[in-house]
């Protein structure tokens, strides 16, 4: 398999840290593919109209994504039980993965909003952006606890690459100060050799 | 259940379509609950940080999110059929499903965009919006022969309301010229009473 990879997007983390949890890493030849918001990549138009990462090609030619869809599918294939099969531990851990996911969302726009000229920003925009990652923080606080006794599923790896995403991007906002449970939630997730070995690398070209 | 709602988002509609298909409307409550990128609607903050529609809050007080966690969630309340089971079709549903909310993604921070003052839009934008639309066109008109063998399920639903959406706020578009396959599988698409009773309301509040 092929996959459409950046050593910077925190949604193809999510796969990498997918393909390292379920042992699969050797199956997939990752291929850089560059994306920016205001500079779309046309390699990646034959797979994914969307021109976005991660994007995922299978032994036979077909393109699957989004990374949802990638790591599903990924899960499944290596029998890597990150999906609860229990109905009412799945509804979390997709609600999670939901919430993960919209957090950096949220976080890619943010970042391009206040890396614009002032003039060009909108002021209402970047309040709303600060006001919701504030939310979710405090939101996952109060789950921390229910974080820490959850064995590691896909909601988790999500919720723990926004995170990491708001380190390495973020690391103005000081986002652990007053969020001491999931700190300490997110220090144990950040010590497992998959999240480790898929690390932002800004070296890479 | 008591579903975050509003008239004119697409993400509700993929919701309220399912519910249609279903059957089970009568078994969730509709609050209007206003969402706009720059005016966060705080009433949400109890259920999503996010502040994002959909919302469900299901009985017992869970509230899930987002669309395709509740059309899942929903589709397998009612035994809807509306995945298929087979994991390869499966497998397709959910790549539509994504390339459909990834449309839909597009068009409405492309809406945001066009929108604003001249002075503060970002050209290089407006064109990859633009660009990404039309190659998710191309490729959807590709599929079209493939779309109208399929029964109806989450991923038909996806893209169908990404094209509605097209019709509501990118009419100037007129995405039907050069797309008469998808054209032909999206009228067929609109006549189901499904897509017809979620049509945005201009005259709700």
């Amino acid at each position: 398999m092929k996959l459409h990879w950046s050593p910077r997007s925190p949604f193809v983390r999510k796969v990498m840290i997918v393909l390292y949890e379920a042992g699969i890493e050797d199956r997939v030849a990752c291929v850089r593919t560059p994306v920016a918001m205001d500079k779309p990549n046309l390699d990646l138009l034959p797979d994914n109209p969307l021109l976005k990462l991660p994007t995922l090609v299978l032994e036979d030619g077909t393109a699957i994504y989004d990374s949802r869809v990638i790591c599903a599918y990924l899960n499944e294939l290596a029998g890597a039980g990150l999906l609860p099969a229990e109905p009412r531990a799945r509804l979390t851990a997709e609600r999670r993965q939901a919430l993960g996911d919209g957090l950096l969302d949220v976080l890619l726009l943010y970042r391009q909003e206040r890396n614009k000229p002032p003039a060009r920003q909108t002021p209402a925009w970047l309040d709303a952006f600060g006001l919701k990652v504030d939310a979710a923080l405090a939101a996952l606080e109060k789950e921390a606890p229910a974080l820490r006794t959850t064995p590691l599923d896909l909601g988790l790896i999500a919720i723990g690459c926004a995170l990491s995403y708001l380190d390495y991007r973020f690391a103005d906002l000081g986002w652990r100060d007053g969020h001491p449970g999931l700190a300490a939630w997110h220090q144990d997730f950040s010590k497992r050799p998959s999240v480790t070995r898929s690390q932002p690398d800004d070296a890479a070209a």
